[in-house]
């Protein structure tokens, strides 16, 4: 299993009329999540596409529990619990303290600059040799 | 049954630097499907939130099958396909001409202001019974 | 000159939590207004950038003198008055019906990929000649 | 003077197919800067608002030097360089590391919350004579 919490501020341009975080906000937040986790794991997402391997979203699905507000201290926590290789599945909880704004996951393909499937780098590789073992 | 689609031309801002649309753009496109739908039936949304009735999202779900690309003219066909009561599911096809580049769903409650689930209005309630007899 | 009108319709996540549009949203627009106002003159941003010339914003300048609201239907007046050549100004009313809600301008250079100014391709050329003779 | 320092990573939502980071993602930059500024000073804007305060700009001016790119770490220095009262203006430099990217200055009114212009809150008014004696 990978593992990783990264933290945000709510800012003002992420809220709507309803008075809450707009729902759209959490995607960036999601990446924010995934892109903390890959740095975190010695696979920064720059030098992934620096390398030419791309990891667009294929699916998303998140469900909204309670609503995030201007101001809050969010931490998102995202993992890796099966084994990646050309697929990838991250899941996520956005937390406020110790409650659960959201949950949900997304779905990633590895591709060429073109967009056609490939596998991921060695680095990658090797990676989820080490933490999904015999999986 | 509800349905209606929706028409957008996609902005420069909704692409990131994959140089195609950024999947996060793609929620507020299914908004504007969501409330073409509502304004087609005589429910604007506008008015809805007049009447301290407002409908958050409490789900998405979005697979996606080809990338949007700047400059693209988008249909979002949106619909109401159960019988929606203080809850209101949305079905949504994103599509370039005959391409669907993205399916999914969203979820809503009927809340009022402080954010309590409440009944949705009258003309909500009676085009339901209209579009869904004896379901 | 060159002038050119486009229509847009305020979207739920272009508000904030003030009620009101963001005023981040409007630059999304200004945009609209923009690539509107080239198209209408036959040069159509997505070919200029397939052709190689890129137009980044190197000023942005904006006043507001009154709220966009949801569900508005806006009205982005471009124009340029100014002969353009490697340099490109375009002004702007961002109206609603008769009230202007904000006036401003964006300043362009054309670049190459990696972002060294050029000189303008010959159709836009000859377009600046035909409309600001003597200029 | 009032002056302060913010910090943020980019996003890779706040990029564009230009491979650089978009124009108008830098607004929602400025406000984390000028909220920052408001935090450190003792004004957290979400109290503001929460007493019926609030502080819409009015005007946007900035000037682009060079592109921020994805996973930049920006700061973002805000400043306060004339005794604000019903209205405050705020200068902004966006930096990495020695460089400037962008510079600039908001333009902000104190409204109370159906749009009239009011007078600042005490604590707001106190700061102001503290920092701009004999302005």
């Amino acid at each position: 299993m990978l593992e990783h919490r990264s933290q945000i501020e709510v800012r003002y341009s992420e809220t709507d009329m309803m008075g809450i975080v707009y729902h759209g906000s959490y995607l960036p937040w999601l990446e924010v999540g995934r892109t903390g986790l890959l740095a975190a794991y010695g696979l920064p997402y720059r030098d992934l596409e620096a390398a030419g391997f791309y990891l667009p979203v294929t699916e998303i699905q998140l469900r909204y529990l309670r609503p995030a507000r201007y101001g809050d201290v969010i931490t998102i926590r995202a993992a890796v619990r099966e084994k990646p290789a050309v697929r990838l599945r991250v899941d996520y909880l956005v937390c406020r303290d110790s409650e659960v704004l959201a949950e949900g996951h997304t779905r990633h393909v590895f591709v060429d600059k073109p967009g056609r499937p490939r596998r991921p780098p060695p680095a990658f590789v090797e990676l989820a040799e080490a933490r999904f073992p015999g999986a």
